[in-house]
């Protein structure tokens, strides 16, 4: 096991309906020395590309995409939500269906900050059906931005989200892929990488 | 000037309304280096203070938090805005006023995070009416943790939450103090500190 499956069989919890829950030190609490650890991890995995910006989104992406940035020399750009009187002018809009939430959002960028001259790393917090990835992915190409991998820190491996990103030939970093879990024992099976 | 009111003077751009710009380095894009300078200003402004913990709320305050955690050698707490199924358990719940989005919202912290042993450092953004921090020291107090200080990126000089904060004995420190701006010259006059 590595750092950031050892933290999540430690401190992660599993909870009926495949819910994770890791708000002890990913997104809630946020534990930033584990983040400088993962970090370090991504650049060691993407050491080949020629990253220029970090695309993440609110609100859980946005800690891991900081201290990621500092490792990377980089600034980082977070998609939002919601529009409101702070974004105005020319705008990316890609619609999204949430898997926590249970809703549709929007992931909206300002064309101000994303443009072919864009070498991006996406980073986010979880990858399970990939919609909020497919939103950035969607914003990226429409922006003309080249998308030079994706670094996640927990994928659900035994949903679609990773597979489908894998198939367009994107390099797909997850630093922990759970592969199944028991909310009866919280017994976690991650894939062997 | 310091090197925060140097950046908003060259890249923030004034809006009718009292909008003040700062999406290109402080809460759209994330100019995480001046992040880093900032965070070691708050170092050196709360240096007698034993901060354990730094609590801000998302969004735009969380990447601030995080360069501002690596420096202080604490984790963050983030509050949310809204209950989703990765909130589960106990919480202490504030509601408050958003000027900026122009409605009312949450703010939300587990009681798992927040508890009399913490010292915390509020950090955030932006400070105007002051409704969002209001908010999170309601909920400092519910949980019996003692607010050391709140270290702002940009207040409002012109609204009253920096006033209302100061009259209550808690030292708040805001990098840049904005006294007025206007949209037809783009001149922005900050506060002598």
């Amino acid at each position: 096991m590595n750092f950031l499956e050892e933290r999540i069989q430690k401190d992660g919890i599993v909870k009926p309906g495949n819910v994770l829950k890791v708000d002890s030190f990913l997104n809630h609490q946020m534990d930033v020395f584990l983040f400088k650890k993962m970090a370090q991890e991504y650049k060691r995995r993407f050491a080949g590309k020629d990253i220029n910006k970090i695309l993440t989104i609110e609100a859980s992406g946005i800690g891991i995409a900081s201290v990621a940035a500092l490792e990377f020399g980089v600034p980082v750009v977070f998609a939002k939500k919601t529009q409101s009187i702070n974004l105005d002018g020319e705008m990316y809009i890609a619609e999204v269906e949430s898997f926590t939430h249970k809703n549709v959002n929007k992931v909206i960028v300002s064309k101000k900050f994303l443009d072919p001259n864009d070498r991006l790393l996406i980073i986010d917090d979880f990858l399970a059906n990939g919609c909020a990835l497919q939103g950035l992915l969607k914003i990226a190409e429409e922006a003309g931005a080249s998308v030079e991998g994706i670094g996640i820190a927990i994928e659900k491996g035994f949903q679609a989200g990773g597979q489908l990103i894998r198939e367009k030939g994107i390099q797909l970093e997850s630093l922990a892929i759970v592969d199944s879990m028991d909310p009866e024992t919280g017994k976690i099976v991650f894939r062997e990488q």
